[in-house]
């Protein structure tokens, strides 16, 4: 194996990236302060795209979770903090669409376009465009 | 809640579906015989692409428990079956590339271009095109 990877430039070494490790990975405000995490991801299943990072929001211990889903294209992944950047400020974030966890599930992850429309319409200031 | 949801067309109520529950989804050859499930995804992280689902094969509380990255178009899913059918037997799924845990955790799921060459020449003759 480390015969086919010697010689590869590193920066394609880090193209992919699994599912499993983008879930937990922190989410900061544009001021750098930690918010939440990933907790989920919401697919488009035709084409295979990731439409939201389901960021996970306050609560303990499950009670008051809120899950606010971000459009992918919006996290930015920072070596320093080891997390995603988004370029929004707290309260920015916390007044975005948000649903608990039965909502998301039931819903495979705001899956309803009046929900989508909502959410793009919050972030479009930010530069996400629509995906349908 | 409800009142959003009513009136939506039902086919837009499944556009979207969450990681978690694809991971955990059976996969079937084309056969119909149950050949192992998604265990991860592999993502392009600029994109935001899905472009391999990690279907686990086989192994027995982990142990010999092997890893092929299937092409995200490959994967039909059937409610009879209530999983991911895929058009290759159970022969040609075998025979596919395929990795250890640990390899595709380091590489982030297949992340090398020599494998994702590997990965579609083997499945080209199904559909897939190359991603990159």
């Amino acid at each position: 194996m480390n015969q086919a990877v010697s010689g590869t430039p590193v920066e394609t070494s880090h193209r992919l990236i699994l599912g499993s490790r983008v879930n937990g990975t922190p989410v900061f405000s544009k001021e750098g302060e930690r918010i939440g995490h990933v907790d989920d991801l919401s697919i488009e299943r035709g084409t295979g795209r990731v439409v939201y990072a389901i960021m996970s929001f306050g609560g303990f211990l499950g009670i008051g979770e809120k899950f606010h889903p971000l459009p992918w294209s919006l996290l930015d992944y920072d070596v320093e903090h080891d997390g995603y950047v988004v370029p929004l400020d707290r309260s920015a974030l916390e007044n975005a669409p948000h649903y608990g966890r039965d909502e998301l599930v039931e819903l495979g992850g705001a899956s309803i376009r009046h929900y989508d429309q909502r959410i793009f319409e919050y972030y479009g200031p930010y530069g996400p465009l629509p995906y349908w």
